[in-house]
């Protein structure tokens, strides 16, 4: 009981710090595990960058979690159950898991939908408060606990919150077979659509991304076609490869208006556009003549529901969602400002998901 | 053979005239038709204003038409077949019809998966060529032609063509039992869309609309609530109407973006959005914040598809769909300027359709 650990914390922008902080201590209901390997993700980035945010200010408290910065961040993360709360069965100490960070209060109207992606108290362990995966321990409510296979590496388990919120946009998409997909992006999520379409079973799949190296993981990680929007005409080329027709699906993982604009026109008669991506403060200005002229569909998607972590632990164990590739760095928790940010702005190109190695927490000096 | 007839024709912006023009000859496969009541649609205001908009200006042909201004206008209309060409079965002369007008080339891809109001060369009978209601006597295509029942009042047949529009919007929509629907604006077409929904059963229909003529006529024409959105919060009180959860569906027949602002604000998670209005080169811009939480959807629809004419004639004969209260004035052709156009502007509050009775026609003088 008591003791403390060190954690990587968001104090403001570029102020992120190793501090030693009190471990958490367990509620009934919850459980306390060792995080294992976790995911930089580029709402980190954001934050870090120019926040907070989504990370609740000083002075302005989650209305969930009762906290605001200094935050433990993380919130891509796998690791080891070390001790289980009061009332909480299934789950055992030893258990590799991963953890469902969006936080929700079950009670609002779309939580009761199922729809926790859209609670009125929506948050994110690892951005919102109740810890992170970047200290040496962390505690969550039982429920968004996701138990990983004893087989299963737990650098793939950091993976599975990113590859679920891929899998869930084509989960909840009309997605069919024979479907021609277009993806605006190529970035981890943009990549994680790949990889949950191949799942599928898409045979047509094309990627558009600005970045030539960028455009070599989507080759390598399952994409059909890659198109360089700044070099060639998206909409005509995937006319070219749909007879003419336009594609079926355009998932955008860019979140730039440009891209929105081709995305659109190159979707065919009442075919779907669905958004993944974070607009912040920013509008979508919609083409209206594209939208009304093929009755086409605009659709958001936001994170993940119940159900979308299991369903991408059971495709990834199964071999059917190959995510290893997406690994390219694995670091140190007192690196992920240098190695990390820095990394992921100035070897974009070359970057897609770096990991932080928490079992080197113990190692590592807090900031002075 | 041969002769002329009266037509009004859209010259310019402003220029409207009665025209001695030369009576339409029959193609085989094609019908001629003394048209009947012939409806003024916001449309036909708009190329009047300061068109021409769709009516394909001097030096432009339309593809399919091969026609420019001077055109024939009136594409919402009910008529008497008057003589059937060559090869057509099915319709005789002495038939009380109504025009489906959109015009299609049945050979592009859209059209061939049925989705003719999308077809790569969309043009409209009445503002694109082929002559209009607005004629003494008009031909089209048999297949435009959508045989009404012996005892259905012509003027009814006129009203066919909007009613299509609301009722194709609706017949698309997620809509099922026990939805909650906000409809923007108490437009021709938004009262269409209130007589749809009532027609399908829908128990809780709420109209946004500023004008208290126009939330008069919505709820004479069935909807259950109207809300002034100068004076109240439309958000709110759509929350209070579904128990705080938010309408399942809206549709927009107003294209103002402040009303789409506060109805995509007003649709539940996973609800969706339906756009009927035309925004011509405007774009829509979306509140991200809006769509993404709560994974709404936005979606777009343009006038009817084969066999929404055939389900609103059924529908209005049926006795479920009551349009009648849309018919407020009934004016003879020489008076499309100053009884039609101007009516819609200056007494916009009172007016919902203004038919031109085309059996006035030959009395007319021809426009100095």
């Amino acid at each position: 009981m008591g003791g403390t650990m060190k954690a990587v914390r968001f104090h403001a922008a570029k102020d992120i710090r190793v501090d030693e902080v009190p471990i958490p201590e367990l509620k009934p209901g919850w459980v306390r595990l060792k995080p294992a390997f976790v995911g930089i993700c580029g709402s980190d980035l954001h934050e870090y960058e120019d926040g907070p945010h989504i990370i609740p200010p000083k002075g302005s408290p989650h209305v969930m979690t009762g906290e605001a910065a200094p935050i433990t961040i993380g919130h891509e993360f796998s690791g080891v159950i070390d001790q289980v709360g009061e009332g909480v069965t299934g789950i055992e100490v030893g258990d590799k898991v991963a953890v469902q960070p969006t936080i929700y209060d079950g009670g609002c109207r779309a939580c009761k939908r199922g729809l926790t992606n859209s609670c009125d108290s929506f948050g994110f362990i690892g951005l919102s408060g109740w810890g992170g995966g970047m200290g040496e321990y962390t505690t969550a409510p039982a429920e968004y606990i996701k138990k990983l296979p004893k087989d299963m590496d737990l650098k793939i388990g950091a993976l599975i919150e990113p590859l679920a919120v891929a899998w869930h946009a084509v989960a909840n998409s009309p997605l069919k077979a024979g479907d021609a997909v277009l993806v605006l992006g190529g970035g981890p999520i943009g990549l994680a659509v790949v990889l949950s379409l191949v799942a599928k079973g898409c045979k047509n799949i094309t990627v558009a991304e600005i970045s030539g190296r960028r455009r070599q993981f989507a080759k390598d990680f399952g994409a059909h076609h890659v198109v360089n929007p700044i070099e060639e005409d998206v909409v005509q080329k995937t006319k070219d490869l749909t007879g003419g027709e336009g594609v079926d699906l355009c998932f955008d993982a860019a979140g730039v208006q440009k891209a929105v604009d081709f995305g659109l026109e190159s979707v065919k008669a009442r075919g779907t556009f669905v958004n993944i991506a974070l607009w912040g403060a920013q509008r979508v200005a919609l083409n209206m003549t594209h939208m009304l002229f093929g009755e086409r569909k605009y659709v958001a998607t936001v994170t993940y529901v119940d159900g979308d972590f299991e369903a991408v632990i059971e495709a990834v164990h199964r071999g059917d969602l190959k995510a290893d590739g997406m690994i390219t760095k694995v670091i140190r928790p007192d690196e992920v400002a240098e190695e990390g940010f820095k990394a992921l702005v100035e070897d974009k190109e070359n970057q897609v998901k770096i990991l932080v190695d928490m079992s080197k927490a113990k190692e590592v000096s807090t900031t002075k």
